[in-house]
């Protein structure tokens, strides 16, 4: 059995709103392990609603709606399909007692149109609105499945959660398992060289979505059970674990920042952060996570020079002479923000966010990032400018880079961090 | 000649990303007077791909894709759209150029898969991609139209102001213009009773947005040309200039940071910033914005106490008795990184983000904001919290309420900035 969902609405169509209720759907189809081969948008236009109904029943199993069951004259989903699958509609007393008794919670008094949504399918199953008038309900014709739901997300999610569920659960064979690997620092089209016969397998399968600057690869299967589903996900995880080693920055749903914190809680370590061209980015991804206070306590963004050199100790003859954006001036940030906040870990950046500040030795895009501890102190240079205003492009990939550097560093043993300078030698020639 | 919106992509059919290019893509088309009569969603199938274009193509004159056109094997849509049409693909000598270009800017080497990124249908229109790899284009057969978008929002929607607009063009009757009026600090439904006999007009259209803690106000007129449409709309929003006031923070496209970086720019000033609970996010949101090294030069992110006290004299005695988050703590931040950067307006912030660290007399959502001048310091006392894990929408409120306070702190005359404390009684009782 397969499903389809289609969502109703002229404002959709105009793109007044976005459309939640279909990612919402997908996904819960998707947990319950029916596959969705299509999702359409119509307008309250009852023709063309006719036309992508008929067309639905013969490709899908089924379908789920949203939209249409408002009192309005607007509001024809159920009417088309009842005329569309020759079914009558009748007033559903339950569901006009409920909707009078809303009516009176809420103060209000109930107009004659309202009671257009209890008329209802005859002989459906009806799915109870908990926190609105209109109900949904599933109607069945020749083996094929018509559910009917509200338009708007905070009737349809609840409505979704303790009616439809149930309903469609007949209909699932096997359940689908699915596990995230999240990478960072490689290209999609370098990693897919890296795992392209994984992406051909069916059931476990492998699937590559880009986000800027990060990978996901979603590892699916689907078998009886969970277990059984999940037994099945293990060798091809081991495989993508042992060829894509450190590139995989952590797995399920974690972001960066928020296995760079766990990572600092576990070590006992704590963060301080020096910014420029991240405009204290660093420091807001790393306070997004919940407990960030147990590692972190100080973060400065010094926009300007002079701020460089009064909050942080860098060398005004270095900036002087070089210019805030290079290597050194980054590590010099790192080490002085460490040692002023009495940090573990210090990290400084420096850079050409863009649009303007470009030039032809130091383009937009030009940045680098350092890491200090105690006696040492590391740095790199990023080139992540490609032409157009790409400000918070630069800005958010640098920030990953950042947090990236850190994870490495703070990996057991720490990962690509070879060389680097002694802390006392960094202000040596200033 | 009407639109169809035809997205393709696996992770749009199991709910993985939401699908907002399908707003973006029927936002604009309404903009250019296309009536868009579908909207289709079909996964990386070429055979389903293949049946949806061919449906698309009886029903609709012009078909919008996005999605497919990445380096991977299951990138179709370029290969099915010219199967379909019984066109060839060629390579495309300038988008190849482009590429090679884009990875050497970036650093890096162009995997062989990439190529197959330059491969464009034969005779069609190339829409160059500023910002990435693949470029879109436009094929016509028959009196049809195709256009071919990539996946990523931040490709496609520079590609459709830069190219398919100009494209999409030829096509449009009426011209439709739209200006947004930008509120903060009244709630949706609260407005709404402001404006209530405006949203019901035809022509000029006036439509409310919400967005978390602001709305977006869209009054939009068609007519023969875009001059008719323009001097329709004036009377409109006259009347909602009027009515809302202050409220209005700013219009078109413009964010609250944008226009307090335009505002400090225009008068000369400068802000340094002080954050505890938003983590930095104030001065990120304000380095968002190209130029603002004009107007900020420094920040700090003083989470712990004893960074409060060291990097800005918070007095140490007030936070041991009233602890961090109190209206004086806030005060003291705000006049203390005023001084510390010299700049004419400083701002500080302390709260509880949550999820946890909420009491009964300090809850989650208790956030205390302040800003200073050379003589008096101004504070807001905000109460966010909804119930729930809120730790971002706190932050982020936080951060429009400051900016916000700002913002009206350099009207003239200032708004609602009455009172205040002398900075220099600030400091007495610590």
């Amino acid at each position: 059995m397969n499903a389809e969902i289609l969502t109703v609405g002229t404002e959709l169509l105009l793109g007044d709103i976005l459309n939640t209720n279909a990612q919402y759907l997908a996904t819960e189809l998707a947990r319950l392990g029916i596959p969705v081969h299509y999702q359409s948008t119509v307008g309250d236009n009852p023709e063309r609603l006719r036309r992508t109904l008929a067309q639905a029943l013969e490709r899908s199993d089924i379908i789920l709606t949203s939209g249409g069951l408002g009192p309005t004259k607007d509001d024809l989903t159920k009417e088309t399909v009842c005329s569309l699958l020759e079914q009558p509609l009748e007033l559903h007393g339950p569901s006009l007692e409920w909707m009078r008794g809303y009516f009176a919670r809420t103060g209000r008094t109930m107009s004659a149109n309202n009671e257009k949504q209890a008329m209802l399918p005859a002989g459906c199953t009806v799915f109870a609105n908990a926190v609105g008038t209109a109900p949904g309900c599933a109607i069945r014709k020749d083996g094929k499945h018509i559910l009917m739901l509200p338009g708007p997300p905070r009737e349809l999610v609840p409505m979704f959660e303790t009616g439809a569920k149930a309903y469609l659960r007949q209909f699932t064979q096997g359940t689908i398992v699915s596990r995230n690997l999240r990478v960072f620092g490689i290209g999609e089209s370098t990693l897919e060289s890296y795992v392209n016969d994984l992406v051909d397998l069916a059931n476990p399968s492998c699937a590559l979505y880009a986000k800027e600057g990060e990978v996901l690869i979603r590892v699916t299967a689907m078998a009886p059970d969970a277990g059984r589903a999940g037994a099945l996900l293990e060798p091809l995880l081991a495989q993508l674990r042992e060829r894509l080693g450190a590139y995989i920055y952590g797995e399920e749903a974690d972001s960066l920042e928020q296995v760079v914190v766990g990572k600092l809680r576990r070590h006992g370590k704590t963060i301080a952060t020096a910014e420029s061209c991240t405009g204290g980015l660093v420091a807001e991804k790393i306070t997004r996570v919940p407990g960030a206070s147990e590692v972190f306590s100080y973060g400065v963004c010094t926009y300007a020079n002079e701020a460089k050199t009064r909050a942080l100790g860098v060398s005004a003859r270095l900036l002087a002479e070089q210019g805030a954006v290079c290597e050194r001036v980054a590590m010099q940030m790192a080490a002085g923000i460490r040692e002023r906040a009495g940090a573990d870990i210090g990290v400084g950046v420096t850079g050409i966010a863009g649009p303007g500040g470009g030039t032809a030795e130091k383009p937009v895009g030009l940045v680098y990032i350092a890491l200090a501890d105690r006696e040492r102190v590391w740095a790199r240079k990023l080139l992540l400018g490609r032409g157009g205003a790409e400000r918070e492009y630069v800005r958010n990939l640098t920030s990953l880079h950042l947090l990236d550097l850190v994870r490495r560093y703070l990996s057991a043993p720490p990962d690509g961090l070879e060389g680097g300078m002694p802390v006392k030698e960094l202000f040596a020639d200033a």
